[in-house]
This record gives structure tokens, C-alpha cells and sequence, in this order.
């Protein structure tokens, strides 16, 4: 029978091992965490919206799945016009939308799952992917200091996943690129397109990007100009006191002023300074943002791109209703980060067994004992299980070798009439006996 | 704009409130620590798998739900065939089929999140819901001990869930039922059909079952035989001491001998006597199921049927490979559960703020102040947040009141220069004014 069907699983839907789905766990258990010890609710939208309401909030009509019952000839047309989620965002505005009246606004959720993008599949690019992301939604407004929580919270969140790893937060504010722009004559209809540019800054080379600007229409003295302003270098408070002192028209002085505040907050909350940078060289090629925007880098991994962006915008659900609601936000793209980490070997170290002690009765006799020490020992927080399969003595252990777990406890006839537990500790190999009272002392010890 | 677009979620697709999200998430992570302390493992396979699988090992097409994009004018055939996964079993048998040869065995694994059915809506069925299954496969065998695992699992899972409430796992074995129907002369063909009137005998009147089993050509004699036989009562050993002394073929003897090993094992499990009843009356109406069968009933709440059900099969995987792999397996339908839980109110008492404590500045000035102590907080554990917005102080404490936190502690100018903080407790209605100093040491008190 085999042969007829094709097991593997379609073409850029990934799965995970145990051991590196263990590590995707543990990532969501502390973002979760992380997320709610600073006031974020979880919503947990459907994986399904109306078709219209995705695409009428810019979604791709290549990229989205319609669902379709593969035999549907019983006329229930409930099902039409229902598609997967590209994204947590328009799920939120629709959440919001509906929801307005009920919501305590600043409204902070937090939302971690799967999306799916009918994408053509390459290495790195999935079907299904999850993303973790959090947004603060003001009705009507929302205070800059709310930008300050997003660095912080990106900051604490990888010093708890890659305590071994050091990244910087690079922070910016578009109101500034965009006030720059319009003094140096940039029409405000090709100021995506400059931006886009600014955001390639790191990908390709000054030529390249001099080639594209003059393409643009912008003449040398203004390019040099540009180059000479996105480089401005220093702290971030020299940074910014540089920016002070450019005369520049309002867009430009609010973006400063912003970022001025940004900063400050972020000291206020303790965060230490040498993990965000000011950076003007950060864009964001979403035209959605309006304001603050972040990028963060992972330091000598820099070719990864940003492990996690986002950004202020000023319009979440005016397609879905008449209300203002301004927000700042960021995503953690889990799958393609997950695998990047994965695929380069730094996630190793984190990968530990599934269970702590494995129980193997070397006789039929030693069952019940087995059974009684593994209830006793998991009532204490350790991860236990008894090897129950009738098999050699060799093949059970050959079983604890393979699923790598910490401890093998053998118990036969031997062991049961002296009252004792022989302990193998398999990564060192060694054995020792330990007295059945004993035994959880021994692993409290260990 | 707001008027043109439907915003609520589509038919079938639930979306649970923060509140009622909350629990869900408690319930998850209790669900998965249980698993875990079990040694189960976590995977995780995509939420679409092959059409031609899905079908293959019996799934519904007017059911199963197929992904096609929107709009797919590229040729690219790669999305064709792309099915939504309608349980977890299906995606477990093809990854032990794919992974076969890594897999230590028995594989015990657990899988918990969304899966997708395309019947027509309505209430209390869902679309989409999540199911929490945990498995363990064999290689060629598995040993009957195995089984008496999943009840202990069950009834751990539900103490901590439903503290409050009574629940019952009732256990049953096929074999016993299969050996007797033989003996009653029932048709092979015709087993399936008394096993689903067995199913029904709590939901329909016994004149009823009584008139369906004559129509499968029982006569009277056996249909009393029938009812005598599962009616049988008393403790689970006098029940089982009763069937030893039933003279019947191999099948009904051997299910006895592995019902009476499934009890003997939960007792050495530790596992409380009165959590688990032997019930001749459990079928289970799926045929997959070859022994053991569970259900699990909430006592005083018996209308809502089993709420976590399972068994033992013979054959996981043989569509996909030659393999045999015997397992034994339970389920908990979360979304539907849960969403009958919260409509008759048991989860009132789970529901509790997502923030421990919400900090006002009532000037601009506190501010600072504000960041640092819930940074402080924050760090030994506390959920908190600081109010940015600039709005006087009575919308700030409404605020407060909306999102129902325990604690608001307000922060002004007298406050500051005093070196206090108002902490208002938001549910007493109780003010009492904390050295700044002293705050922490006032929140692990209290």
C-alpha cells in the first residue's frame, strides 16, 4: 500500500523535529510571557477572515488562500469567501473594529500564531509561518511614550532567548527622513520611493544607490547631502543633538522631538543603552508606518536581516470604521527566524531531552516499583516515564540511549530485594546505587 | 468607509474574548505540562497536508477544506492539492511514517492546536477548534500497560483543571464486547452497527435500543442477555471478578486480561480509585478503536457528553506504510469544552485581570517615577504596566476599573516630594498610601 502515497509534507508548509520544536516552545513560552508581564492581553483571532475584509485591507490576491470543500455539492454557500489570515494585523483591525465599544483603549494585545502566504516556496520562505506580534491601539490618539515599550520589550525578550548573542535595536523616526526629503525637493509621491531606497542602504552598494537617487531626479549636492545625514554618527544623545540643530520644517522637528522622547522613556525604564541605537539609516519599506520605526540586528549575523521590526502608524481600521485608532507595533517572524537560528547552530546548547529520568524495569517484577518511584518523582516536577515494552534488558537501554535522556533508573530483582535503584547518568556513563528512599534527594542534588 | 465591509468573523469561526482567552491559554499550558511531565513530546506538523493522505485514510471530502489562492494566474501547480488537516491523527500517522526510522518507539508524542471541518455551522460546532491529543505508538507492538497510562493522564489533567468539579473516567475494552456480541450470534458485519446502538444506550430510551436491536435480528432472549450483561455493577475488581467467571471465546477472555492489567496499573500508578470506573456500556462509535476505550464524564454535568475520549487501534499507519503500528491515544475537543464551560458559567471563578498592577502618574512629572517602580516590579515577577496617555485622573482610574486590575497605584506631585505612592486596591475599594521603598515588600504581602 505504502508506495500509492506521497508522506512528505507540502511544499513550504515546514515542520519541526521534537527536539526543535521544543525550542519553538520554549521561545513562545518566554515571548508570551514577556508579552503579558507588561500589560498585553492575548486575543486569539480565527484563522479565518472574509475574503473582502483581507483584501480590502491591501491584501495580495495572489498571496491569499480561499478555502473551498474539496467535494461541495450540498449548496451551503457558508463556506465561500472565507480565506486564511496573511497576517495578525488586519485580524486586529477587525477585532478593534468590532470590538470598540467594549475595549479599554490604549488597547495592548499580543497575538502569536500562524499565518499563511501563497508564496512561490523557496529555502527560507514558508507557506505557513508563525508570527508573534504586539500592538498598543489608541482611540483618536496615542502618547509617543508608548513607542519607548516596543525597544524594551524587544531588548528583554532576546536576552532571555539568546542570552549568548548580543543584538542592537535600531531605532528611527520616518517623520524625520520625510521632512528631510522635502528640503531637498523630493515630491511627496516619490518619497516612498526614496525611502525604499534608504532602506536598501545596507544591501547594496553607494554606486547603486547614487544611480537609483539621481534616477529620482536628485542632483549630486543633495545626494551628498543625503549620504552625509545618514551617517551622522555618535551616541544616541549626540545623535539627536545634532538633529536639534538642524534648522529643518516641522515633520522634521517633530520626528526629533519624538525620538528625543523615545529615547528619554527608554532610559526612564532602565533599559541599558548600549543595546538601541539611534540609526537614520532605518526606513521600514511599509508605507504604513508614519513615525517611530524599529529594526534589530543580531550582532556578527547581520546578513539575517532585522529578527524583529516594526512601527508607529496613525491608521489600523479606517477601512472597517469611522474612528481614528493610531498604534505602534512589532513582529517576531518565529518559523523564518527559528530556522535561520537553526540552520546556522547557535540554537544547539538550547536544545535539551524531553523527559528527565526514564524508569526501565529490568524484570516483569519491578513494574509496579517503577510505576510508584516515577508518579513520586513527577509529583515533584520531573519529567518521568517507565519503559513498559517487554524487551531485553539491552533493547531498553538502547531506547533510554535514543530518546537522550538525562537519567536511566534500572530496577530488577536484585535491585528490589536490596531496596535499591541503579542510576546510569547516560551523558557521563556512569552508574551508581541509590537507596529507594533516597531518591529524590539524589535528583534535588543533581 | 465602515459601512461597506462585514466585520464579524465568519460562520463557524470562533473568536474567544481576551477574558475567555485567558483560560484558554491556562488550560493549554496546563494540558502541555501534564503531557510533558508524562515524557510525551511536542510536534508540531503544518496545518495543511496532501489531499490525496487526507482522503486516503478516510477523511470526509465534503468536509475537508482545500486551499486555492484568490487570484492564480502564474501557473504555479504547487498550491494544488493543498488540504486543511481535520484532526491530528491523520498528521501523526504520516510523520511516524516519514519518520519511522529516527523515531525511538514507543513514540509518545503530543499535538495541540487548531484543525478545520467544513460542516455546516452551527451552535457549539465549530469550523475550526483546537483539539490536545497525546499518542503512543508502537513498533509491530505495544504493550497493554500502555493504557492504563491515558486514564491516570485524564484524570491528572482534569484535577487541576476543574478543581472544583467531580468527573469520572469510565473504561471499557472492545474485545470484551466484540467476544460477547459473537456469542450472541451477532454477524461480524453486523458488530459496527450494535457497537453505535451500544454507543446510545445513555442518550435514547430502552425501548428504543430494544426495537433497533431487534432489527438487527436479535431476539428477545439476547437483547435481555445484552442489557443483564451491561448492567453489570459493583466496584471495578467485583466487576471484573464477575467477567472472569463468564465462560465466553477468546476475544471476551482477553479483553477481560487486559482490562483487569489496565486496573491493576492505575492502581500502582497511585491513581485514586474513585476517578476510574470500569463500564461495560462504553463503545466508542468509531471503528478505528480495537480494545481499551475511554470517556470521561463531568459529574452533575453529564449532558454535555464525554469530554476527553480515547482508545486503543491496532493500525495507525498502515495506508502509509508496511509497518504495523499499534497505539492508544486520547483527545480533549478544548474549543468546544471550553466554549460549553463558559456559556454555563463553571469558568466564572478562572477569569482574573491580565495586570497586576497599573501604575497612574497623575502629573506628567510621575511619569518617570511610574516606569522605573513597574520595571521593578516587573522584574520580581509582577504584571504591570504604567497609564501614558495624557487625560485627566478620573479617566485614568476608569481605565483602570474597565481593564479590572487588582491594584492602581497613583503617582502625583505630593506623592513624589513624600516619597509615597497611593496604591488603590480597585476590587475593596481600599486607598492606603506606600512608602516607595516599601512597595515591594507590599505587593508579596498581599
Amino acid at each position: 500500500m505504502g508506495k500509492k502515497f506521497n508522506t512528505s509534507t507540502p511544499s513550504g508548509f515546514p515542520e519541526f523535529s521534537p527536539r526543535e520544536e521544543q525550542v519553538r516552545q520554549q521561545w513562545i513560552s518566554i515571548i508570551s510571557e514577556t508579552f503579558s508581564s507588561y500589560g498585553f492581553q492575548p486575543i486569539t483571532t480565527p484563522l479565518v477572515e472574509r475574503e473582502e475584509n483581507l483584501l480590502g485591507k491591501g491584501g495580495n490576491p495572489k498571496e491569499i488562500y480561499a478555502l473551498k470543500r474539496v467535494l461541495d455539492d450540498d449548496g451551503d454557500t457558508s463556506h465561500s469567501g472565507n480565506t486564511l489570515r496573511f497576517d495578525h494585523t488586519v485580524p486586529l483591525a477587525l477585532y478593534v473594529a468590532r470590538h470598540q465599544n467594549e475595549l479599554a483603549f490604549p488597547f495592548k494585545r499580543y497575538a502569536i500564531g500562524p499565518v499563511f502566504r501563497g508564496e512561490r516556496a523557496q529555502k527560507g520562505r514558508f507557506r505557513q509561518f508563525d508570527q508573534c506580534d504586539i500592538d498598543i491601539i489608541g482611540m483618536e490618539n496615542l502618547s509617543i511614550k508608548n513607542d519607548a515599550l516596543m525597544p524594551a520589550i524587544i531588548i528583554e525578550i532576546f536576552q532571555k532567548l539568546l542570552p549568548n548573542n548580543d543584538f542592537v535595536v535600531r531605532i528611527n523616526n520616518r517623520k524625520i527622513l520625510l521632512g528631510f526629503f522635502m528640503d531637498l525637493g523630493v515630491s511627496e509621491d516619490q518619497t516612498k520611493k526614496v525611502l525604499d531606497i534608504v532602506d536598501d542602504l545596507e544591501k547594496l552598494p553607494k554606486e547603486k544607490i547614487t544611480e537609483q537617487l539621481f534616477g529620482l531626479g536628485l542632483n549630486e549636492k543633495n545626494i551628498n547631502k543625503l549620504f552625509d545625514f545618514i551617517n551622522i554618527k555618535g551616541s544616541n544623545e549626540e545623535i539627536i543633538n545634532k538633529l536639534e540643530l538642524i534648522e529643518e520644517n516641522e515633520s522634521f522637528c517633530n520626528g526629533v522631538a519624538e525620538l528625543k522622547e523615545v529615547v528619554a522613556i527608554l532610559l526612564q525604564l532602565g533599559v541599558s543603552e548600549d543595546k538601541f541605537i539611534v540609526d537614520l539609516r532605518i526606513a521600514r519599506g511599509l508605507d504604513y508606518y508614519t513615525g517611530t520605526v524599529y529594526e534589530t540586528t543580531l550582532i556578527g549575523h547581520e546578513r539575517l536581516g532585522s529578527i524583529c521590526s516594526g512601527g508607529r502608524y496613525e491608521d489600523l481600521a479606517s477601512v472597517f470604521t469611522k474612528k481614528k485608532m493610531p498604534g505602534v507595533g512589532i513582529s517576531i517572524g518565529l518559523t523564518r527566524l527559528l530556522s535561520q537560528l537553526l540552520d546556522i547552530g547557535i540554537l544547539d546548547n538550547a536544545i535539551v531531552s524531553h523527559l528527565d529520568i526514564l524508569f526501565i524495569p529490568a524484570d516483569e517484577i519491578a513494574i509496579g516499583k517503577c510505576l510508584e518511584l516515577s508518579s513520586k518523582l513527577r509529583s515533584q516536577g520531573y519529567k518521568t516515564d517507565v519503559y513498559l515494552e517487554s524487551k531485553k534488558l539491552r533493547k531498553k537501554l538502547d531506547y533510554a540511549d535514543k530518546i537522550k535522556v538525562q537519567y536511566a533508573c534500572i530496577i530488577g530483582e536484585n535491585e528490589l530485594s536490596d531496596g535499591v535503584i541503579q542510576v546510569k547518568n547516560m551523558k557521563a556513563g556512569e552508574k551508581e546505587n541509590i537507596k529507594n528512599e533516597n531518591i529524590l534527594e539524589f535528583f534535588k542534588k543533581n
